[in-house]
């Protein structure tokens, strides 16, 4: 290997992987058992934590070496590449900015929380807008640094090549086709799913992560506010809430174990590289939607699913496969982006999209969020929110600083669609293995073509072209669509 | 403050705090939660934030700011004291040497819990050598770097200020007086303790750290294979385990709530800083022990217990108190120390301060500590062990290169019955406060005089005398001891 550059970074990235996985337990212990008063303790650790990952990221040992290292074998060269993309983008960034974000975000986080609930939107707008304006900084930094307009050095920071023109276009093309869908199959208030316990939620959940594939000695399922699915390769932690409505508990878990199955599924020897890392947010939600939507929403998922049901619950709830499967494709426009139904979804992304975008251009003032929100909501839904609880305040992650990342949602649902045809076209009995309650054929397919490569891919795009001989586009989807609710 | 240096140390050190306080939420993790398949993922984190936190504390420029820095209160001297305390320990110690120790005990672990079981001796030995010898090799640089014996040095990183030859003589005086109330007062077989399933021992648990005062909102209580205690002031957590005999979980609440009581009141304003932490590991053990031993093991207490019992237990098992402090206070001599009496206690540890001194020194063998091991237990309790995994394999510590460590548990009693001699002169009426079930005038009185203390005080001994009047001797134990199994 010449002059060693290139082994320094590997141990400089695994130390970098070792803070962030401490990182990620420590937020995920926040979210799951940590006690409430300790949540500033818990706050001090995580900033010292990713500082401390910043500062090994763009120490100047780390440039050197990154400029004088060279890789022998492709892996490594894909690690080389990924390495010097998060160093590129964690240097762009000057200190005081990354720390002004910071303070920012987590001010508007805490006006949110005690906002939301009234839709206090002249109460949340100056948090907001002091976070619009330091993501409009970075978003300009980035850009520089990149040579991207600003927005897209934003949704390249969640899905590295993902350009924003090639995003609109795909939504144009979503934006024309699927309230036509909704119109013909709209079926009224939503049918309830299947209730019970929490205790006999729980154990049925922990059936459905059997039947695809976890392993209790890898994967733990808790309880949270807000599902979510966080850890690494050998640790994967899930979580499911048991409030919500009914059904919801379950579609939760079979979502978040499609991420944890590429989680658990990302190449073993490369553990602690960012090579060996997920491809990004798009990539990651296509794995969930594969499992929830393609999969477990599909007439063949129907049968076994039925069956676990009536095995678990109450005998009086019969679940038979035909009226299960539709409860779990009911399409009805809400307000509620989390509850929407697949065909709905893309267009609440498309709203966020679009404000978002005149957020950061600058075409719209914080100030008129919510009638932007409420019109393009209007626009595409057919309905209206009633405020900015149910509006442009219902979703945390502005406040959070995540502009960008909601056309990942979207953009992964394209490629679950587009997976799953390449997957049927080579494995033609997927469906009749899964009636079984076999998901190997599926999730085989998916760790082959997706799981096991990490970052060897220099973008979703180039993962998707290996995976199904094109870049992403809608076709897939629009025909997966069309095929569900044809009728 | 002029130079501004100690400033840059109150940050530096918060850092490295932020990192302790991770990598001992990760280790909680894995005993209670963590998939045993992520244990070596986890193994990494610890290395990579204990290193970090090493590196942190041995930077030159934490040299130079410890040079330079002068403190205007008292309590920010004490952080200092406390910070080139700390600095001195780390920076003595060569990298390698402590990587080569991290890597003897990681093996001697491994090798420790595949052949406990067993009693395999021969097995562990090779193990356990090299763990012997790199802690000699640790003990004689610390010892130079400090101008103490090799011993003391050890015993200085848990007790700091304490010193072998004190802690002899107060074990001398023990190991005389001891036996003899033992052969006055042994009672046969144990009679069980409260037995119940395990809601309804976790109820009785969650109600008795309720009565110490221990808040939902700051401390957990989980599940553990052993008992433990960790976390921060603001994020306590204690673990029980509910497989062992009847009457141990409870016990093992009423322990653990002492360490977490110590832990909420440290003080809120030190958080983060050296001075804010724990005076050691005796006088936390003390703290253990005020509660379990000193104060729940008391005939006050066995009054508000007993109707916690008969109230959270089943009905057919009816306690009443003196039955109850009966039980509590049973003496026999038993092989196992985690299960010893009161009185048995500290001769268990008595055995390992001989044997471990003894290994330091060069004068025992690692061959010869099964026949030194037993030779010890038969001649101070009256009974041998029947092989090793009884006698010198009960214990993980040695393979955990804890050295210095055993005896802080019998300085912890010492100290417990010093401390709760001068509370009792100080608030008489302590006790007829706990057969009401109010923890209040105990707790409050072990806040001020050592909880809200920190690290103010240079030493245990500083710290007890400042409590009591005097540093820490045998008196106050000796008596307890008298009075309460003087029939």
């Amino acid at each position: 290997m010449g002059n060693g550059s290139y082994e320094r970074l590997e141990r400089r990235f695994a130390r970098i992987a070792d803070l962030n996985a401490a990182s990620r337990t420590v937020r995920w212990y926040s979210l799951t058992y940590g006690p409430p008063g300790g949540e500033a303790a818990r706050g001090h650790q995580q900033a010292t934590l990713g500082g401390l990952a910043h500062e090994l990221l763009t120490a100047p040992e780390c440039a050197d070496a990154l400029a004088a290292a060279r890789a022998d074998e492709p892996w490594q060269a894909a690690n080389l590449r990924e390495m010097r993309r998060l160093h590129g983008a964690a240097a762009a960034l000057p200190t005081d900015l990354v720390e002004a974000k910071a303070r920012a975000v987590s001010r508007a986080q805490g006006v949110w929380h005690r906002t939301q609930h009234e839709g206090d939107f002249a109460a949340f707008l100056p948090a907001l807008r002091e976070v619009v304006e330091r993501v409009r900084e970075e978003a300009g930094i980035r850009g520089e640094a990149l040579g991207l307009e600003p927005y897209d050095a934003l949704l390249d920071s969640y899905d590295p090549g993902r350009r924003g023109e090639g995003v609109a276009a795909m939504f144009a093309e979503l934006e024309v086709f699927l309230p036509g869908v909704i119109d013909r199959v709209r079926g009224g208030p939503k049918p309830p799913g299947p209730e019970g316990s929490r205790a006999d939620l729980e154990r049925l959940a922990r059936r459905l992560m059997a039947m695809l594939g976890l392993e209790e000695r890898h994967v733990r399922l808790d309880e949270s506010a807000h599902p979510f699915s966080t850890g690494e390769r050998d640790d994967v932690r899930i979580t499911t809430r048991y409030s919500g409505p009914p059904g919801e508990a379950l579609m939760a878990v079979l979502h978040e174990s499609g991420h944890a199955l590429y989680t658990r599924g990302l190449p073993e020897d490369w553990r602690r590289q960012p090579v060996g890392r997920n491809r990004g947010m798009t990539a990651h939600e296509s794995q969930s939607l594969s499992i929830e939507m393609q999969a477990c929403r599909s007439p063949a998922f129907a049968v076994p699913y039925a069956r676990l049901l009536n095995e678990e619950l109450a005998p009086a709830d019969d679940w038979e496969p035909a009226r299960l499967y539709r409860v779990l494709n009911h399409v009805e426009p809400d307000l509620v982006r989390v509850e929407a139904d697949e065909v709905s979804y893309p267009l609440h992304i498309i709203v966020r999209h679009r404000c978002e975008t005149a957020l950061i251009s600058g075409a719209l003032d914080p100030a008129d969020l919510p009638g932007a929100f409420d019109d393009a909501v209007e626009a595409l839904l057919g309905i209206r929110p009633p405020g900015p609880r149910e509006g442009c305040m219902q979703d945390i992650h502005w406040s959070g600083g995540s502009f960008g990342y909601f056309p990942t949602y979207t953009l992964g649902a394209l490629m679950a669609a587009q997976l799953a045809e390449a997957m049927r076209a080579a494995v033609p009995d997927v469906d009749r293995e899964i009636e079984r309650g076999d998901f190997r054929p599926l999730t085989g397919w998916l760790r082959e073509h997706v799981h096991s490569r990490g970052c060897l891919d220099a973008s979703s795009d180039d993962l998707v072209e290996q995976a199904t001989g094109r870049p992403l586009d809608t076709g897939a989807f629009l025909r997966h669509i069309e095929a569900r609710y044809s009728g």
